[in-house]
């Protein structure tokens, strides 16, 4: 698609380029964009009819929305902002160099300002700060004829129109009424007759990832937002939430991996980002590790005398890892879903437990089979092997279970806390566990 | 919620219940239910209302559908299944028991059972199994207010009315117009002129991962599902697509921890079968250690002089394998998501490699101050220990970015493949450099 459009921008034919952009998703028309050189990204943009440029510009990357506004008209700028969703505006203003904003802001009129400031004051990632002000909203005693109409007038500019919310003279939230209600229902009927008192709101200052658990429970496409005396002040929409549903998904992976939490996507990010990111827990895991081998060197007289006890210690701190990580990892998941809470402490270390004797015994048992058969292995030292891989694993499962729950009961990250510690505890155990079996059955 | 229903329930007051569960959201009814012996769950389930019961019904959990079905006459399932969403319909024939499917077949009528013959011959996980039949349609020629007129006659039952479709005659797709712009237009004026042409569709055969992807890029609430003619089967809704992103990224965190994929949440599940999910790998895992062993043992004579080396195996491998993990998790979240893909390969390549020498090089220096100053060990070990480390870092950082692309290249589960193979790779490297240079450096 960019490739001609780019050769339609080439050979200047401007009538055909704005037929081109007519038939295109404005999606689409923003990813082309992000391709282009400022002269024509400039041209594009122009060409574009005034509501296609206030969408394409919302969903433009960072950097192509900087350039567009450092290179339009104040004019120009002046209608986008004003004609740009709230929680657009707010992003871009929070996002974007201080010299961007002060342009920005000088063409922004009073009471959109005002409106940015109250924005700006809710904390990141709580409710008010993802919501938007574009809504409908209608008065107890409306007939649905009346609320038709009034929809029908102040409706074209509203973000999502799938609910409209009713209210009391004091804003109070009073119900909610869907379109498809609105247009099936009695015109004579009063909206509160129709509407749907059951509300599912949330306060401004809930957490977002509490407001995504909602959508999720609740099959929502829209959920209003209220303030302390359940006045109705915004609405969060399900395509926000998808995109929050995402960001905290990757956000788990990267913590799961030991890596600081990054929006970026990983091509733009800078080189030494990336390395500042990773650099943190790989030194702390590293110095962790001193303890393992602290372990070792208590042990040297036993590895001096039989060396190829060495040969094994890989295996057993691999297996133990694994099996350790993947029970951290099934909590961790568990939590974040709301399938399992911290009440559950004890039917987790339980199942655990169970599922390790089961898996440690196989693990243990091929473990000893393979040695006998395939290697010329001692049998005592096979044996002690076999032993300390089953109680590594039961150990291991086991930590991996509770160390998460423990993590969340503490009001600290399970995701970022469980998995470092869960190998150095493991690491440690097993080391111990195989030398002190090793002194024992080869009597050393 | 819970508790006070029992209490009613064991008064047997049934106006209050009835009462209490007016007021209660169909989605709480069902999570209560759940927790209710047989008797009470079937008290419970006559006293709702018609259409508040079908809806209760589909959102309860397989064990609680299965009892109600068991314990209601024909007539009442009958009712049930009728008024039931076809999609809601199709999972429990896919999900519940033979004889309990059974039942449920014998009180469907013909033409509901010719559809969701139809739909059981869609792949699982392709847009055709997710999408949903009830959605709203207009012929090309009818007017705003014709649409309106249908619209009410018969979008009671229709799962999703935010945006409706327009077909002509052969049912192919023409435009789709939301029920925002239905209202919003001039009554006048015909559908044709007010749609929507730029429609973003996908075949019954598309991979619902694909689809997801869709709905992500374009902000979308509902999209229509077209057969190969582009003729329109069904429309697939966000709600849907909220799960299924919430399923993949659970599949993708399981199988990363090198577990078999489990739909079932984690206390639901049986020991066997958590045992038996999580046993493949932790033996494929265990047996490639065997190899990790047979390079030590190969140097054994290396460890036989300086019985010290053994104790940095640890701090090694656990480094190289954390470095290999961050990349490979922040590789394979870039392709889920994707940010990144195949072509990036050798952009992936030498942003990883930068990336290496910069992280490799702090952690080699840490690790090497850290030995000079706070241990006695021989500064030849110190610096054959840090030498190993860098190139570990660097070679598990690059193999871990360049992997799960190989993976995807070649057609298979980036998630799947990449983790266990770079453990491994990682690990049989690190302790072939360690010993390599051990020799060379400490004359062994």
């Amino acid at each position: 698609m960019t490739k001609e459009l780019l050769k339609i921008i080439e050979y200047k034919n401007m009538g055909q380029l704005s037929q081109e952009l007519q038939k295109m998703n404005p999606v689409d028309i923003a990813k082309s964009m992000e391709l282009l050189d400022d002269k024509s990204l400039l041209v594009v943009f122009r060409l574009l009819t005034k509501d296609t440029s206030v969408e394409v510009f919302s969903y433009l990357d960072k950097k192509s929305q900087q350039k567009i506004i450092e290179l339009i008209t104040d004019n120009e700028l002046k209608d986008i902002i004003e004609n740009l969703f709230l929680d657009d505006t707010v992003d871009i203003i929070e996002e974007l160099p201080a010299n961007i904003v002060g342009k920005v802001i000088l063409n922004t009129s009073l009471e959109k300002r005002q409106l940015i400031n109250q924005f700006l004051k809710y904390k990141e990632d709580s409710a008010g700060a993802i919501m938007t002000i574009e809504f409908v909203d209608f008065k107890e005693q409306m007939t649905i004829k009346e609320a038709i109409n009034h929809t029908r007038k102040i409706g074209i500019n509203k973000e999502s129109l799938d609910n409209c919310f009713i209210i009391n003279k004091e804003r109070v939230l009073k119900g909610v009424i869907s379109l498809k209600d609105l247009i099936l229902s009695n015109e004579e009927m009063l909206v509160s007759q129709v509407m749907d008192t059951n509300i599912v709101s949330v306060k401004t200052s809930e957490d977002q990832e509490k407001v995504a658990a909602l959508f999720k429970t609740y099959d929502l496409l829209s959920m209003p937002v209220v303030d302390n005396e359940n006045r109705l002040v915004g609405i969060i929409t399900v395509d926000d939430i998808v995109d929050i549903i995402e960001q905290e998904n990757t956000e788990d992976f990267q913590k799961m991996a030991g890596i600081e939490p990054n929006e970026e996507p990983y091509l733009k990010t800078p080189i030494l980002k990336l390395a500042k990111n990773r650099i943190i827990w790989l030194l702390v895991l590293m110095i962790s590790a001193t303890f393992t081998g602290a372990i070792i060197q208590g042990f040297e007289e036993v590895l001096q005398s039989v060396v190829i006890l060495a040969s094994f210690i890989p295996m057993l701190m691999d297996t133990g890892g694994n099996s350790g990580s993947q029970s951290s990892t099934l909590i961790i998941r568990g939590l974040a879903l709301g399938e399992i809470t911290t009440k559950d402490f004890f039917k987790v270390i339980f199942k655990e437990f169970r599922v390790s004797i089961v898996v440690a015994t196989v693990l243990a048992v091929v473990n000893f089979l393979r040695l006998y058969i395939f290697t010329s292995a001692d049998i005592m030292i096979s044996f002690t092997v076999c032993i300390s891989l089953f109680f590594t694993v039961v150990l291991a499962k086991v930590v991996g279970g509770i160390l998460p729950i423990i993590s969340k009961k503490l009001n600290l990250d399970p995701a970022i806390m469980a998995s470092p510690l869960i190998t150095t505890i493991v690491d440690a155990f097993a080391l111990i566990v195989y030398f002190g079996f090793a002194k024992i059955f080869l009597g050393i």
